[in-house]
């Protein structure tokens, strides 16, 4: 039964732009018919005023407790000012966090997600244990206050629950680190059981080459395969990542990982970040997921990944949030196509065979972060959940920009600046 | 007299970052006094909430016609897709103004700039005669639509009239560029007589090394230097511009205003882009001004500029929003450090002495303005006008930014979103 009729004067459904539709929300809040706004009257119509329908954003990594260094890691200091000394700020706030301040800070970063259009949350989730590295009494304390701040939010949640075993190569953990490790996959896994068990929505995720062995490695792809799970992982953000995985592996993360088994499924392995690839890696990956994060990659210094050349390998490209200093996947999308611009000096680099651009950087900050986050959906289609942005086309930000262009103007110049309303599964949020 | 106390829980002021400041502002808009807040009771106290003050914006360099392609250029064309693939859309928008469309296009642009927080806009104004060149009946009519918009928004306007004479080195103007072109500098400069006569405010400004010869240049420079203007020009934004520049002149953009004598006064020259400088043009800059636009260079696939560089060897470094697709001087401030970052794999890169960023990039899209644009203040200090930002500190971006932080989160974090109210010359203008 239909229980709201939304009218959207423009959306982008099913990949492409269409005026005046009609989405049928059914009780269920999914999406029960789409059709032409003009064509019958619904009962119970619902207009958000002339805006342009998107599907939910979807945001494919985050780590939400960086959230609270907003701002807080620049000023300069001496001798090396790198991602490595950003690390060790950030280490000192993960060491600060209590399972009451995690809640806090996770639930102020998912709301405010929620506020910039994003519907869906992979959060990458590496802080379990207390701060020399024993386990609360319940060792999944932290995950279940990471799964209730998303629920007293509202968001949609795929908590990528993170492995951590090591500083690198035959180093045991700093003891920063301590507290993101588990003392064995057995141990990982058997939280990983009960998060699974209570029906939160897990990934597999070992944090990076450095940080787990090839053997580690391996069985948690196969419990991945075994459960049909994603795997997640940041994958050659810095130089140096790359350089130590050589000395111990002769190969490439990417290359490492390949050797694990994780791109025996297509698109069930998301590489963060890919911002230092070498020439295997593109075919590598070509079957695969990548997930950019261009606000951090430039905060950090990491650099810039190869879009165009990922996605015309085939790589299904998305976005993410990461440390959440800015939290935008509208930013995001923009700096995916802008900062390869500025690396190559020319124009024009993501756009489809069809030349559009818009539709690409969409579709980067929805389906794609469904993809890596292995979400059937986020297209606004017929038979999915109803999680959409609404977005004001009669934000000054429009003014004399056509409407057929609103994509491109949003996804090329703007921000989530003009979001005015959030729907997760049929939900009014905002 | 005192008419109104205004007090500023934080305020960026003579450079340094206050808690309870008390701007006392007179009858004509200026600020009589700064003080704290906490010393004596004005009768006519206003605060505007939590927020931290900042000397309005200044907007170094804009083409505000240019705002009405925005998101409108982003289609793949066959063949080369480049910043000169983009100038022929742009000249196509420029070829279709009429003085209405001019006027109404541009108040758009720069109403958009005040609710950004820009307070001070320098208009590169180059569109002046009818499509197919010949003067309007009012040879002025075009720049007095430019001034009428910012008297009808309210915002302060340099005049950056521009002189336009060829498509390049011995070439005619194009067929588009001819409502751009006076028939000699004298014409020119006869313009610049009565828009000066009249009181506006106006900086002399070829278009380019390519649009000019060497002795217009010169010509052009000698006037600024005899009535104490500013001389503005976009300077080595590709690199094809500098290989032209070469082969006709055998040295860079900057060589060849070095020549023309327009280094002579310290800092009353300023270079827009400078994004493809080479080692010479450093050190001639050193005495100067640079103006970059991060978002609009990133738009056009024209590069990075080494801003730190720049900064160590002395030049005075302003924003500008130029094409007008994103009018957010927060966001330019924030890419010119991230953008840096994205090109030498390191971190705080434009950090000050102190190893301070915020300061530094607020300067930049304050001061740094106000020194391209000839203006003596922007800096909420005594006998300056009060042009001021209101930054509200009770918006959710500042959740969990201690206060002293919010400089640096809002310049490196930040967008103009939060932005409360504006104030021009004493005048609340939102």
């Amino acid at each position: 039964m239909i229980q709201t009729a939304y009218v959207a004067p423009w959306a982008w459904t099913g990949g492409a732009l269409r005026r005046d539709v009609r989405f049928d929300v059914d009780a269920d809040g999914r999406i029960a018919n789409v059709g032409d706004a003009n064509e019958r009257g619904e009962p119970l119509r619902r207009t958000l005023g002339n805006a342009l329908w998107l599907p939910g954003l979807v945001n494919a990594h985050s780590h939400a407790f960086q959230r609270g260094i907003r701002g807080q890691t620049h000023r300069r200091a001496p001798g090396e000012n790198s991602f490595w000394s950003w690390r060790t700020a950030m280490y000192a706030a993960a060491q600060a966090l209590d399972p009451d301040g995690l809640y806090a800070i996770t639930r102020s970063a998912f709301a405010e997600m929620l506020r910039a259009g994003i519907t869906h949350v992979g959060e990458f989730h590496y802080v379990h244990h207390q701060p020399d590295g024993t386990p609360y009494d319940d060792p999944n304390e932290l995950s279940w206050r990471v799964v209730q701040a998303a629920r007293d939010v509202g968001i949609r949640l795929t908590l990528l629950e993170v492995f951590y075993a090591r500083a690198g190569a035959g180093k045991a953990p700093l003891p920063q680190q301590r507290r993101f490790c588990d003392t064995s996959v057995d141990a990982y896994l058997s939280r990983v059981d009960t998060l699974r068990a209570a029906g939160v929505d897990v990934g597999i995720t070992p944090h990076s080459i450095r940080a787990a062995s090839i053997e580690q490695i391996r069985e948690l792809v196969a419990y991945a395969q075994e459960h049909d799970l994603v795997v997640h992982t940041h994958l050659s953000e810095q130089p140096r990542e790359n350089e130590e995985c050589r000395a111990e592996h002769g190969t490439t993360p990417a290359g490492a990982f390949e050797r694990c088994g994780a791109f025996a499924r297509p698109r069930r392995f998301t590489a963060v970040h890919a911002t230092h690839l070498d020439e295997d890696d593109f075919e590598r990956l070509s079957t695969q997921s990548v997930c950019a994060c261009p606000t951090t990659e430039a905060d950090l210094g990491d650099g810039i990944l190869d879009a165009p050349r990922l996605a015309s390998a085939g790589t299904s490209l998305s976005l993410g949030s990461d440390s959440n200093a800015i939290i935008d996947l509208v930013q995001e999308a923009r700096l995916l196509e802008m900062n390869d611009r500025l690396a190559r000096g020319a124009r024009c680099r993501l756009n489809d065979d069809e030349g559009a651009l818009g539709p690409v950087l969409a579709h980067a900050a929805t389906r794609g972060g469904a993809v890596a986050l292995g979400a059937s959906s986020s297209g606004l289609q017929e038979g999915e959940p109803f999680d959409a942005v609404v977005v004001d086309l009669d934000d000054p930000f429009f003014e004399h920009v056509p409407p057929a262009h609103a994509l491109d103007a949003l996804f090329t110049a703007g921000t989530s600046a003009p979001i005015r309303q959030v729907v997760v599964h049929g939900r009014e949020m905002l």
